[in-house]
């Protein structure tokens, strides 16, 4: 058995639930967030910085990974997990994504892709079954069928398409798996058209796949669409299984897809807003470089427990990143993954208490309140 | 009293010698490394990293953080040790070295230094006296006088010239003093001629200083005459007085100036080599970067027991060099650290021993060999 997921607990008055997956490296506690360590790493942190920030799950990126370092190195050195010393569970993106946000010397059929590597320069070969072999060298836990992923808002015609590509290659993902350890995701395309992504869910949830994603959001649509098609794909996927939101996003947006029943997440959001000196905080985001944190002696966020929050001041955060010192962005990375995964650990109270769509009504209209209130007191907020 | 110097042993065959600086912020084993913390942070590492390293002692500049974050900050959150979150001994550098690199915009007189910042574009004055009071505004541990730095190799009327107004900006700098916690060192001057070297100590060592520093070393002088100046000044310094020789060096610097009676050592090496992908290790200097290591599964060097070295190949550490992955550097700086605090501790081991002659003279010849064979392997070593 590659993974076992069971549902713990189920709020009233949502479709938000709380699971356990069981994976060959860990348990995951769900609704969970996942760290993106797309080259088997995420950036500027250690596996313990991983660990003390909550984390659960790492995420890599199989486009990224076979090109560099490469499938061989993983077969050789016996899987990612020893590789880069997290001993915890790992997901791997199927490079869907990646492929299709080449813009050049990238052609794309039946078989799969073909593209010019930024590494080598030479041409390269990204089916379903490639993607899959990649994957099994790399040794995740669970990995993604390769998907085609267009723009969200593309005319029908070129979402159904693409989804029923999506559908084939699925299949041939599924017959391509040989480690019955690893877990294998399908992808639900179908863009912001309702009747497509019903089609989508009704066929791969007609195969054995260990868990759904919903895919082909969070690329050009608005937070109410995104909510709409999350709500319902999310309905009609089976209750048994996990369901996994790909690359979505802020902390309303997790919110209101756990409201909808979606159990895992993976976005760049806390790492990359960190590298660029932006910090999720109780009250609204802190741009650290702003003027006023020059005088802060207070820490990021009073309500924060991590270790940046119980040692460092915003007037220090603010020196270090005028001053492009590299221990800025790896502290404010650092507070922000941990900002997600405790916001993760408290809807998962919620819903164990019976109270989250509560909980969830009051913590999305405190976000737009300082959100609000950010944009009406412009330069003068930190 | 601001600093408490004592000779614990002495080495037999050799000027070597083994004490502790007691500050007031904690004992310094000496001879000891200082790990360069410029800007109020050693890039990239956290206090923790740094105790994890072993290092007793963080060094800041003057300059640096007179501009950014400034004076009146260390005033407002009561000094550096609080503002950076490192609790042990800390050294500011006064400035003397950074002035003297500018190259425009920047006049000098007998009264200090005038030159446009490149912070805010407006031109500043760093005085001997000015230099102090920054200081006292840091809170330092040991401040450090502000010296006329020149080139090591400049003829010999303007290396006394220098040297001379380093001597009358000493004795205003000791006259600046006024927090009688803060130790104060100055530093000799006189370039590479002996004869000024010797008036240099002669002068400064009259005045009640709480040690002395060897300035204007490393700055264009060969390996054999920064040896044979450090020999010179550090057998005329009194053997009461910690003894500092400034931005020196490579292990082979060190372990010469330990044989000469050398307590305390500074330097960038470890931290900008590591960012820049070079390691040192116990068989010689690792370029990361090179193709070898991308196929080595061994830690960079197998006799180390720092945190990299515990969990971390090669081969991934390449690959986070080859990607531009910030955790590359950080790993990479962390080990080097390690490797020159550990350097250190088996250098006070060997004088407790009395062995330190044998032990200087073994290793010297260990590291010239593995040069040696870098040299002639070429390409071929990793």
């Amino acid at each position: 058995m590659s993974v076992r997921f069971t549902v713990r607990a189920q709020d009233e008055a949502s479709r938000a639930r709380r699971g356990e997956l069981v994976t060959t490296h860990g348990v995951v506690q769900t609704p969970a967030f996942m760290a993106v360590g797309t080259r088997a790493t995420v950036t500027g942190l250690t596996p313990d910085d991983l660990r003390d920030v909550g984390a659960q799950v790492v995420l890599g990126n199989t486009y990224h990974l076979m090109l560099r370092p490469g499938p061989e190195l993983f077969q050789r050195v016996g899987g990612i997990h020893k590789y880069m010393q997290w001993h915890g569970p790992v997901l791997t993106d199927s490079g869907g994504y990646q492929i299709f946000s080449l813009k050049e010397d990238r052609t794309v059929s039946e078989k799969g892709a073909r593209f010019r590597a930024y590494t080598d320069q030479r041409m390269h070969m990204l089916s379903p079954e490639r993607s899959i072999e990649v994957q099994t060298a790399i040794g995740s836990d669970i990995m993604m069928v390769l998907d085609v992923c267009i723009d969200s808002t593309s005319e029908e015609g070129a979402v159904r398409e693409a989804m029923e590509r999506t559908h084939r290659w699925a299949l041939r993902s599924l017959a391509a798996r040989t480690n019955p350890q690893q877990a294998l995701f399908a992808i639900a395309q179908g863009g912001l058209n309702p009747e497509l992504r019903k089609q989508s869910v009704q066929f791969l949830t007609q195969h054995p796949f260990d868990g759904f994603a919903i895919g082909g959001l969070a690329v050009g649509d608005s937070r109410q669409q995104r909510e709409e098609i999350t709500h319902l794909a999310a309905e009609l996927l089976p209750a048994d299984k996990p369901r996994y939101l790909m690359g979505v996003g802020t902390p309303p947006d997790l919110l209101h897809a756990v409201l909808a029943g979606v159990d895992m997440f993976d976005c760049v959001l806390p790492t990359h807003l960190g590298w660029q000196g932006t910090a999720f905080t109780s009250t609204g985001r802190v741009r650290i470089t702003r003027a006023p944190n020059a005088s802060c002696d207070e820490p990021l966020d009073a309500q924060c427990t991590c270790s940046t929050c119980a040692k460092f001041s915003r007037s220090y955060l603010h020196h270090l990143f005028k001053c492009s010192e590299p221990l800025g962005p790896r502290l404010l990375s650092l507070h922000n993954l941990h900002h997600y995964h405790a916001l993760m650990a408290e809807v998962r109270s919620a819903i164990e208490a019976g109270t989250y769509a509560s909980y969830a009504r009051q913590k999305l209209e405190q976000i737009d309140r300082h959100e609000h209130n950010g944009r009406r007191l412009g330069r003068a907020l930190p």
